[in-house]
């Protein structure tokens, strides 16, 4: 993970001087080029420049960057100068930018510019002492940008750089870019076919292609015989809701600003469900419940819709629509420490499959001080914080715990799971609810014939399948193993003429040992189709040449391995689908 | 299947008169009463009543029908008179429905009564010639409706009845609607709690119950094998789209208003899909075909919305939101026969698979006369004929053709199913499509290295999941076969004390082959148990007792039978595995 360069104070000084070296060298290049704004962000900085008709192009970065090298080398100090209001309009008075950011100051901000060499900025500082101190830069790319983010002003050339105090700083700073591309889900999912979208379908509405569904539909089922062993019940339940149902769970006072926009049919008013919590609640209110009826435990694949800004999607891991891996568990209160730790064991079950090991587990739990915030029940609270954190040192789990970060209707416990690049993702969460159920009315008939509330547990294991997906991708580089892979085996005859005959029947073995088997039978050099199937990721590459044909054997690779195996086609066929019934990590 | 009365000329006479000599022992009865209208509909006729502040309930429809009988007994004859339009007026000055009638009548309507006896009612007739010809009737129900269909306007009572010129007749209508009413899936879905509806989620918006839940997750299972297995590939795409996708399409011209309204979000406006073949052009267009690729066939279990007025929705059978076994299939001219052939013989394996004997092909072609309903080119409309009408032939399928039925875009095959009760309804369908491709500008390379736009199969096997199990419902009464049964094995230890431990042990040993079994160990008389499996129509039943403890033994009972039969535990096992794998029909 990367150091944050803007919380980083020496590093903030020394990426936004770099930002005016940068200009600087613009300037020289494109001596028409006006410059608006240059800050600092988290991964180095950037300058929006004003170009007139000129365009910087992705090849014209390096000859910027030679020029930036070039004023380092002169060395010229960098010096503040402070300006009143008047100096400061004078001094600019043929930069409209300029003249647009000090109208906009407050009367007390003390105006200030630096200057090094023949270049001058505006700027509030501070700089770093000279420009010789800025050695170990790197210009990234170069992106379109509208003046104040608005898409009726100009477009304005936004060009990224970083910089660091060492030569091994930055270089660790460019590998660790160049694993995230390679690692970026929405590079792998074009290139494996995984997912596309479409204008005509909507920003953040992914639509999975056959290779995406078939990682989805394994997904699905791998979790959902896990939930019936459990003693979960699925359903299935319309992706809408009237309006009164979430004014009834409370959403539509709380979470409108993230839904889409209601429809008003004859005199219904429908919307699109942010959350499917409601339609459980109604599935376990639609009949009356004993004690001995409980736990029930109600699970879905559930699409849901959140509105995004249109801006802020991304692939597979923020979107408009998604599926959720979500359950409501109905629990007497004396149940929740055993469902609880039900879904805790769940969880670790499943990140073991996943060889996810990374992770953190998060105690979210109330601030006692604050009553406002919090759903006022002493007791009820202090009772399930207790249960969850028994819960969590019988099972030896590492835990931090976080005061006044529990939802307002109970407290949860989320699990934080670091990926290979990027920030902690939150994938499972397990929440204790005593309000939904209150909302909706829920009971059950206790053992001594008294009516009372259940508690509810909302669960997610995968999160969405949307995100688990893009995580899976990410992790993996788009390596899976065997039991996710769309195609599992790759057949390659050596030759058509006297092995695809051959080639078909192992073809159809495979098929009828329910493999996802594919055969490359094109007129094809065998080392040109066998690069192919490693660029394309298949987990097993079968080569079957004369000597296979006579001997009816198998010649394989495994991804990752330049060793070609000869096994007997039982042999194969047994060890594949083991691997793929014990769902082997690669 | 019951005739239509209102068809019938003969029978439509008997039953308007009915309906009078229905408002005419309401009168004698309710002396308050006023009428409103009593038409002849499809299967029989009803009165709408105003009785002020009193009601008829159920309960009263006996004492109604007796007064019938004994008016019909008296025989008195029924005659008609014309009357101007201002002695309708004057004969009818104190009943407001009847001035109400008149005044809505054009100049030039011959005003007319009926008299029988003591009563005269404002009729167009005709009517039978004495009420002694009256003496097959039924009263079924009673209802509310608001005058004019208006909810603003008064409540008034509707009696419902029916009347034949044969008892056998009449006895052979009700039994009917004895069988449809035990057959009705909204009555078995109820009891076997398969789904549920609820204001709040909305009309025609069902939520499907876990064992719901389980018999569309078969369903899906099975065609989605049966398909990956033809070479379908299978995507998940959102269940909205923009506007303008269906304007593409041209949906948003032709189907708006089946349509639910539009969201606009930002800039982008988002409707819920009514179909989704534009998401799978989109999918189809996302990569450049070549002749080799085809046929490409995109599957999908599709979540579509479609605006039914609300009164219009029912159960399952009718909804605002469906599943749809959906799939598309892009091929080239030359395919079109082998892939349609392909279609046919899927839905007839499905059908056989399902029991499904009692259906009839219909090949519905264009009117060649009319050009305007017709996308024009002769060629293509002839050629498709043909490549369809072979097919059938080849394959020996009877079938009928129905001119002028075809879609704008293409011809289509639908198959009719005759149920056991209710009218024939439409499962499966597949039609040619050569105009959504060229809206899309879909394109594959030939052979010849040119572009060419491929043809579109549109095909549907199940329908919509939702119909398909309403109707699986009703043709099995709720006796699901093994396979699809929600709760496949319910077993009774006779006594706790002595076999609880040997039930549980059963219960396991099943668990872990996959059966879907229960365990009864309540505290209740083993006849009792026994009965509620039966109430319940699970398929096996297993009594487990000191006999089957000592020698390690399973007895069970199969639904519908009373013998009981004894059996080694492999014995059974491999009974029921066999049974659910080869979906054996009840």
């Amino acid at each position: 993970m990367l150091k944050n360069i803007k919380a980083d104070e020496k590093l903030n000084i020394l990426n936004h001087s770099c930002a005016h070296l940068l200009a600087q060298a613009v300037k020289h290049l494109y001596p028409k080029a006006l410059f608006w704004v240059g800050p600092v962000i988290e991964d180095g900085f950037y300058y929006d420049i004003d170009l007139g008709d000129e365009v910087i192009k992705e090849e014209d970065l390096e000859k910027i960057e030679k020029e930036m090298k070039k004023i380092s080398k002169d060395g010229k100090r960098i010096y503040r100068e402070e300006l009143t209001r008047e100096q400061a309009l004078e001094k600019f008075k043929n930069d409209p930018y300029k003249i647009d950011l000090i109208n906009n100051m407050s009367d007390d901000t003390v105006i200030s510019c630096y200057t090094q060499g023949d270049f001058t900025d505006l700027c509030r500082g501070p700089h770093v002492e000279s420009v010789k101190v800025l050695k170990h830069f790197k210009l990234l790319k170069v992106s379109g940008a509208y003046f104040k983010g608005d898409s009726k002003n100009k477009a304005l050339q936004r060009v990224y750089g970083v910089c660091y105090e060492t030569e091994e700083e930055l270089k660790e700073h460019l590998a660790y870019l160049e694993e995230a591309k390679l690692r970026d889900h929405r590079k792998i999912g074009k290139e494996q076919e995984i997912y596309m979208n479409h204008e005509l379908v909507g920003a953040g509405m992914p639509l999975w292609l056959p290779n995406g569904a078939i990682i989805r539909k394994q997904l699905e089922n791998y979790i959902y015989d896990k939930e019936r062993k459990l003693g979960y019940n699925h359903v299935y339940t319309p992706c809408v809701g009237t309006v009164n149902l979430y004014k009834t769970s409370g959403h539509w006072d709380h979470y409108k600003e993230n839904m889409f926009p209601m429809m008003k049919v004859d005199e219904e008013e429908f919307v699109l469900r942010p959350m499917n919590c409601p339609h459980h609640m109604l599935i376990y209110k639609n009949k009356l419940h004993s004690y001995r009826d409980l736990p029930i435990r109600i699970g879905e694949f559930a699409t849901d819709f959140r509105y995004e800004a249109s801006g802020a999607v991304k692939g597979l891991e923020r979107v408009r629509c998604m599926c959720q891996n979500d359950a409501h568990l109905f629990v007497t209160p004396e149940q929740i420490k055993d469902e609880f730790k039900q879904v805790v064991n769940l969880i670790l079950a499943v990140y073991k499959d996943f060889g996810i090991k990374n992770y953190k587990f998060r105690l979210s739990l109330r601030d006692k001080n604050d009553k406002e915030k919090y759903f006022d029940d002493d007791q009820m609270w202090d009772n399930a914080e207790n249960k969850l954190r028994e819960v969590l040192n019988e099972l030896e789990i590492p835990y931090f715990e976080a005061i006044g970060e529990a939802a307002f209707y109970g407290p949860k416990l989320d699990v934080e799971v670091k990926p290979a690049v990027g920030p902690e993702v939150t994938l499972s969460t397990c929440q204790l609810d005593f309000l939904l159920p209150r909302r909706f009315e829920l009971t059950y008939v206790d053992n001594k014939g008294e009516k009372q509330t259940p508690v509810v547990i909302h669960r997610a294991i995968f999160g969405t399948f949307d995100r688990f997906t893009a995580f899976i991708l990410e992790e993996t580089k788009g390596v899976l193993p065997t039991w996710l892979s769309p195609v599992q085996v790759n057949i390659i005859p050596v030759n058509n003429e006297h092995h695809l005959e051959y080639a078909k029947d192992i073809y159809n073995k495979l098929l009828n040992n329910e493999i996802r088997v594919q055969l490359d039978e094109r007129e094809e050099k065998v080392g040109y189709r066998m690069r192919e199937s490693v660029i394309n990721k298949y987990p097993f590459t079968l080569i079957l040449g004369q000597k296979e044909v006579t001997d009816n054997l198998i010649s394989y690779r495994k991804y990752g391995s330049d060793k070609t195996i000869t096994v007997s086609q039982d042999e194969f066929i047994k060890l594949l689908t083991e691997q793929i019934k014990n769902k082997t990590v690669n």
